[in-house]
Parts: C-alpha cells; structure tokens; sequence
C-alpha cells in the first residue's frame, strides 16, 4: 500500500537576472527530481529562459498548496518582478533591489513554514554593490535575516567539509584561529549535523592549522596552544573530535570513515581536495541557519548567459543535498 | 631483432635499521621491475629483513658491472656495516653514522656515474640528531653533498606538484614567498621539468597564495605585488607560465591538461589532493640535483618494522618514477 506523500516545496532563488541562474532554473525543473520546487523570481525571466534554453516549461504560479508529484518541466512560481528587463551577461544594478527581495521572500517563507529549504543561484555581488547596498553575500544575508551565526560547510555526496575561515587573505587566517572562534564553530557544525544531517553522536575530523599538524610544535603552536586544548574541553563535553590532523592526510580514503566531517582551518586547505574529485557535485550548505539552504558552488557565469549552455550540475545537486537533508530532519523530529 | 640493454643501476638506500626500509627494499626486489637495483645497506640486515617477510632472495655483492636481465629475488648489495645490529622498532643512534655512509655513497656513487639514480626508503631524522649530528633530512643532506639548489616534488603518475615553500608554521609562509625565493624556484622547476621530464618547452601552473589567488586583491595582494609581475618576467623569457590560479579549481579534472606540472605555495594547499587521490603511488622528487632522487613519500614505520608486513606499494612507485626518468633523460641527451 503507498501512501502519497507530499513533495516538499523547495524554494529556488534564480540570482542574478543577467547570469545564468534562470536558465539553471528551467533545467532543474525538466529533471524528474522529486521535488515541489517554486521558483521565486520574475515569471517574464522564466519563460524567456526557457526559450533560451530550447524547453518547454509549464509554470504556475504558487497557491502554496501541496503535491503527491510532478511531471518533468512543471514548475511554479512565486513572481518578484524585475525593475527592469533582463540583458544577459550585463547585470543592471536598478534590479538589486528584485534579487534581494528574492531572498528575504525565501527565507521569511522558510521561516513562516512554506517552504522545506532554500536553494539559490548565484548572484552578483558587485552589482548589488553598485547599488550602493552593503551585501557581501547570500550567506551574511540570510545569517541577518534569521538573527543566526553561521559556518559555511562544502559538501559532496562523499565529503563534508566545514570552514573554520572562509574569504581571508592567508596571512589573516592563523590569527583569526582563536579558541573562541574556533569554539563557536564547533558547536554550529556539531548541532547542525544532529539537527540536520540526522548523526546522532557526529564524529567530527579537526584538521591543524600547520603542516603536518604541527608536527608537536616544530611546525607551529597552534596546535598545542590553541587547538588541542580546545578539542579536549569539548571532548570532555563528549562531542566525538577526532585530531588535530595533518591536512595532507585527512583525506585519504582510508581515513574518512572516521569522521562524519571535516572541520578545515582555511578555504585552500580542503577545497582544491572536494573540488577536484566532485567539482559538479560540490554544494554549499550553510550551517547555522533555522532552516535549510544549499546553493551552487559557482558564480553567474556572465560569458554563457543567453545561450542556454550553463552546466545545471551543480543546481541539481543543490536541489539533491536539500531534498536529502529535508528528509534526514524528518526522520530526526 | 631485439637489442639487450642494460637495465638501469638504480641506488637504493635501506634508510633507518630498525625501521621498515630494509623490509620494503627486499619486497621491491621480489617484483619484475626491470632494473639492476643496488642496495647500499648491510648484507646481513637484508638478509635477516628476507627472512622476517618469509621471502628467498638471492644477495649478490655489487661488482659494479651491468645485467640486461633480473629475475624477481635477485638484488645486488653494496655492503654499509652496521654499528650495532638493528632491533626492528627501536632506532639506536650508533647507526646514525651507517645510515649518513649510504646516503654519501648513493650520492657521490650517481655523481661518479656508477649509478643512473637513487631511490631512498625512509630514515629517522631524530636517530640522527640524537646522535649528535645536525642533519634535517634526506633533501637537504643531497644538495650539501652536491652543492645544489633544490626544490621538493611530489608526483604521483596523474599529478607533479612543486613547493614553494614545504615545511614552514602557516604563520611564516607569506613572508616567505618573496620575488627572489619565487624566481628561484621557478627557474628550478623549468628547467628540471626540461632536463630530468624532457618536457621541450614545459607549462608550469602556479597557484596563487591566497583563496581565489587574491580575487583581484579583495584576498591579499600577494598575487599583485609579488607573483603577477615576477611570472610576467619570467613568461618575457618564453616560460609557459599559467596562473596566479585559484588552488580550489586548478586540480579539476578540466584543468589539469593545461600544465606538466603545479607549483604550490605551501605544503597543505597541494598534497592533500595528491594524496587523497594517489596516496600509495605519491613519490618525494628532489628537483636541482645533478642526479635524480625519488623517495618514499611515508615515515619509518617503527610500529610495523620486524613484522615484514609494510606496504611497499609506495617504494615501489618510487623505483618506477626514477626508471621512467632515468629514460626520459635518456630520450633527452
């Protein structure tokens, strides 16, 4: 006997209107992925990415309502209008304030409960800046928005990672490894793969900051005057912490089953290793937040915007990762 | 009609007694591969690593004449006595001495032409020292020994990484990475990639030293103040130079057909790709030695040494490294 189960609604942000993100939209909603994606953005954006795009899309627009399925090419709407049309692979700062809207759309809308997770394209940040609008991001923004601290985690279907910094200048980053940020990103990475990911006891793998961990303080004292004291007091808490350890060996297959994930001190420390063995696969999640979001791992691609060429990869796993992690909470609560 | 070569006289060197070196060297003997290898160890120590991995191997003291043809077991030894006989697991610092003998012999023997390469198995850098010797490693002891200039490899048959800078605390590497130490390095790279790969005209990808290689100085300005200009120097002498390149993206799959080999700015930003990827066939390359020298990219073992059960998947792909190179210099000359 099956039960029809509704589809959850997953909240898909297009970005920025003169990049590709439309466009990814249109070719995520012609997979079979189960999912009631609504699509927030112009309705006028969708039907011309279409026709970019070769596809032919049914949109409807968005009454809330519920779905046991959805046909390949179905796709609704909740419409925010553009300030002005759309000419791809040039950004027109006078439409900041749609994408914008786009987003605190998504996540008041995750937040009243109509939507199961958020899932953006990229944008363009400089736009919106040209604007004259401080942005520095889809996360910081809904971090705002949702009053939340939050941790950036990349993720593929076989690696977590978390970032202990994220977009700083390599000398910034052993100084900005204080026990106290250190601290409060363990306890976001730890909450959120119970609360989200579903592990009850999470086994989280620290990385040093220094080659070779540190190799006992040859190699730098991070480790010893910072790390490791830290991971003892939390692990006295009874979070399962495993480290601190060499970077260059963290990842070698026969290491990763003993962590669930791994907390990176620093962005060029585990990306080029997610990226290089799923670059298509990568998505970014971010952790922190009262509700679930994941995005592309790329930007707006000005060059291919128009053409109807952009690789949805990247959208699709986004979707995947939300739709799992939407499933993983519910079998939690 | 077939031509019977002389199979190339490889040096290999049995590093720490008391660890796995001697065992992995009497397993890489017990493989086809088609070289004339020359122990520089003790006979005895040899023999007793045979009998400890239940293997017959055939010792044959070294008369430095040449074979077209081995048969797997059979090992040519130039004898180094040991000062005390080793206990597996337990290094004794009156060896130090026999093991700097080896290196020195392997060194001055290549120098002198009695071998075409060495390939070294791992030695305990801290035996060493507590015997009242300054040495930090086999690298550096090589370019003393032969007045040279050198950079550290790492390549597995996928992927050649250079260091910049190798083991440095994180805090000390962006000072390091100067115009002068960059040059340096670069010129090493290009013209090893030229001499010892016969790469004709070699490209060499350089990442950046920051995420995203700076993003146009958003990130640190490292890349426009000392990495942009120097490679647009040294690309005015007709080096094929790629990059400042992001680290996260520069292993993608896509991208790695765009140069023979990368040079890292430090140890953590590189190796954990290459050895999440290739971790049994990732070799240590000594690059500006008027010789070539390949390493096992792992430690002594002490854990496992007396058990003859050590992996010798990696000094294995470290003979392999240093016979394709002992042939492409061959094609080269």
């Amino acid at each position: 006997m099956n039960v029809a189960h509704a589809l959850p609604r997953l909240a898909v942000t297009a970005g920025e209107p003169a990049g590709v993100g439309a466009e990814l939209l249109i070719r995520l909603a012609a997979t079979p992925v189960a999912a009631n994606f609504v699509a927030i953005t112009d309705r006028e954006l969708l039907a011309r990415a279409a026709s970019r795009c070769g596809l032919a899309i049914e949109l409807v627009d968005d009454d809330g309502s519920d779905i046991t399925a959805r046909a390949p090419g179905q796709l609704r709407v909740r419409h925010a209008p553009l300030a002005v049309a759309e000419q791809p692979g040039h950004p027109d700062p006078r439409n900041a304030h749609h994408v914008l809207a786009t987003l605190a759309e998504a996540a008041d809308g995750c937040m009243a409960g109509r939507y199961a997770a958020i899932v953006t394209a990229p944008l363009q940040k400089s736009s919106i800046n040209e604007a004259g609008i401080r942005f520095s991001g889809h996360t910081e923004f809904f971090a705002e928005r949702a009053h939340a601290d939050v941790v950036m985690m990349l993720a593929s279907p076989e690696l977590r990672v978390a970032l202990a910094t994220t977009h700083l200048p390599l000398s910034a980053v052993p100084a900005a490894i204080t026990r106290d940020a250190l601290e409060r990103v363990l306890r976001i990475v730890h909450r959120e793969l119970r609360a989200k990911f579903g592990f009850a006891q999470p086994r989280i793998g620290v990385l040093g900051l220094n080659p070779h961990a540190g190799e006992g303080g040859h190699l730098g004292r991070e480790e010893l005057d910072t790390i490791i004291p830290l991971l003892d007091i939390l692990r006295g808490e009874g979070m399962a912490l495993v480290g601190p350890l060499p970077a260059d060996t963290a990842f070698v297959p026969s290491q990763r089953d003993r962590y669930d994930a791994v907390l990176a001190m620093y962005h060029d420390q585990a990306l080029p290793v997610l990226k290089s063995e799923a670059f298509d696969r990568t998505v970014n999640l971010t952790l922190g937040l009262p509700f679930i979001r994941t995005s592309v791992d790329h930007g707006t691609a000005l060059d291919l915007a128009g053409t109807g060429k952009a690789d949805p990869s990247s959208l699709i796993a986004a979707a995947n990762m939300a739709l799992d992690l939407v499933r993983r909470r519910t079998v939690m609560s």
